[in-house]
């Protein structure tokens, strides 16, 4: 799979769909065009909430498409008030992919039958991460995509897949429980709404997702995660996707704004640093969006902005047995139900 | 491949070999037996070096063997008078390594006939990462390894292979032009001794290898580096390998004598720091040791020591056309001849 090379644009295009896909009017009920605008809009909510809470940093806006279609929108804001560096994007893509992955997605490796040859597919998503300044102040990451394949062009009979995947996970370097209980909360309530099982099984997800394998531990203290979403009706995953991305304003802002001016000392933001070594290790070596786009060759300022400013390595650092530092890793190596 | 769990152990061993392979007298000419004894001697010369040039900091020693055979010695210097962070490992490792594995290793992929089962193999080798704080003092980084296999059990008649690969490659943050001629010449006297073909290929060898495909850029500005070398006497290149082991010193102290205390303001700080992100980039996504290391289970501090103590990332950071900066990452992009 490799993806074109994106060009600079001056301006937000009304919408990043190819014309016979969703750009006229008639097609705008289609779910890949009312995923489109779900995002942009959570983007341009999400921008407002943070740079009001920031009091200080605006966010830079890059726009990019591509000749065959599709595009994004890269905001970041950086060395802000309140955030370090915090990046909000959306992306449309059009690709086409081997029937390998296809099968993998579809979960019929082996089953050679399934598909002939290459699928297109259509995918769209937005993807955050926010690292604040302050030791106290958690960071969050989400992101939400929409996944279609066309009907493979030599067996137009074949049907079309698609998918939901995404989740808002987040990553204190403190624990402190009214927040990590606020933010799970939020997720649950989302999740109920839609379906009792959700929030247990997406926090699994989520924890098992999240995994730094070489260290035994989590990059944090999870949240909800969940990929390849097709066995249940298309209309509920858009609804429930567009809960949860609607659900991270009240999820992460309050607590944002008890903690942003919480003092602290050269340990306390040592110790913030040293988790931020290893955000970007899990990024670097596991994260799906992070690798494939790597290797396939998208924008790669877009794919690494949900690296820290700054991160910190020291050999075998071990944290005191009963520390704080200690509770958050002990919470990272055996997760925890919080509510 | 999977490796055992290391045990810490108290005091250094004579050798980490395996009793019946080298550890009696008798069997000290071996190559593994000479192999391990060079890269331990190179290991003190370099931290004695270190620790002399750096007039503060001391090494920090871990002693660590496997229950089947083999072992390491770790030593890291954090935070010293003049590095941040420098770390001088050797190992020795008894694993064993799938056909498809091997027949890589050997070149020969798909040719089944080569041998019929998993195959048994013995490493040992020097591995170190010298991160200095000046800005104007680089990034130094060398590994020499030697590697063989045993006869396959179902296949006893089977012949032995080994091979030697390794180099030395240095990352400033500002290009200096005699320091870098300096460090290049001291290379090409080394493989001078042994091959004339030797530099040139080795340092093309290096340019390629130490590539951040992503960013389309190489780390540093290269060395030597070779790779499954087994096409010349194996005497020759334990000898070789051994010269390069220990002409380290005489091409990158006399570097950080010139730079360490050169004065620097912010700018410079943060720029150098940008570039110990594409260093923990190039690690932790192409490096073939730490990504086999991260996977097999390896000693992960000791495998991680390698990244900086600090790291940053900025969003979309361009240096301005004709700046120092600029001029070291065009060289980055576009490896340029020193001699």
């Amino acid at each position: 799979v490799a993806i074109e090379k994106e060009t600079p644009e001056n301006e937000r295009p009304e919408t990043f769909l190819r014309a016979a896909d969703g750009a006229q009017a008639s097609a705008s009920t289609t779910v890949r065009a009312r995923f489109e605008k779900m995002i942009r809009e959570v983007q341009d909510e999400v921008c407002a909430a943070i740079e009001a809470a920031d009091g200080g940093g605006k966010f830079k806006e890059d726009v990019w498409s591509r000749p065959g279609g599709g595009g994004g929108i890269s905001r970041v804001l950086q060395d802000g008030g309140v955030w370090e560096k915090a990046g909000v994007n959306v992306s449309v893509v059009y690709g086409v992919m081997p029937p390998d992955a296809y099968r993998a997605a579809k979960g019929a490796e082996g089953d050679s039958s399934v598909t002939p040859g290459p699928v297109p597919f259509f995918a769209a998503g937005i993807s955050s991460v926010l690292h604040p300044k302050n030791p106290f102040a958690p960071t969050l990451h989400f992101n939400y995509r929409y996944f279609e394949t066309d009907a493979p062009k030599d067996a137009p009979g074949a049907p079309r897949q698609w998918w939901f995947g995404g989740g808002t996970d987040f990553t204190p370097a403190y624990i402190i429980e009214e927040d990590v209980k606020h933010f799970h909360r939020v997720q649950k309530q989302t999740c109920d709404k839609f379906d009792p099982s959700f929030y247990p099984r997406f926090k699994k997800w989520c924890d098992d997702y999240f995994f730094i394998k070489h260290r035994g531990e989590r990059r944090g203290l999870g949240g909800i995660f969940f990929d390849d979403l097709n066995d249940y009706d298309q209309e509920m995953l858009l609804a429930f996707s567009t809960e949860c991305a609607k659900s991270v304003i009240p999820a992460y802002l309050p607590i944002i704004e008890k903690r942003k001016d919480t003092p602290f000392n050269e340990q306390h933001k040592a110790w913030q640093q040293l988790r931020r070594g290893r955000y970007v290790e899990f990024n670097l070596v596991y994260d799906r969006g992070t690798t494939f786009g790597l290797k396939t060759g998208g924008r790669i300022e877009s794919i690494l902005v949900s690296l820290p400013l700054t991160a910190r390595w020291e050999y075998d650092h071990q944290p005191e047995e009963g520390s704080e530092e200690w509770k958050l890793l002990d919470a990272c190596i055996n997760p925890k139900e919080w509510l």
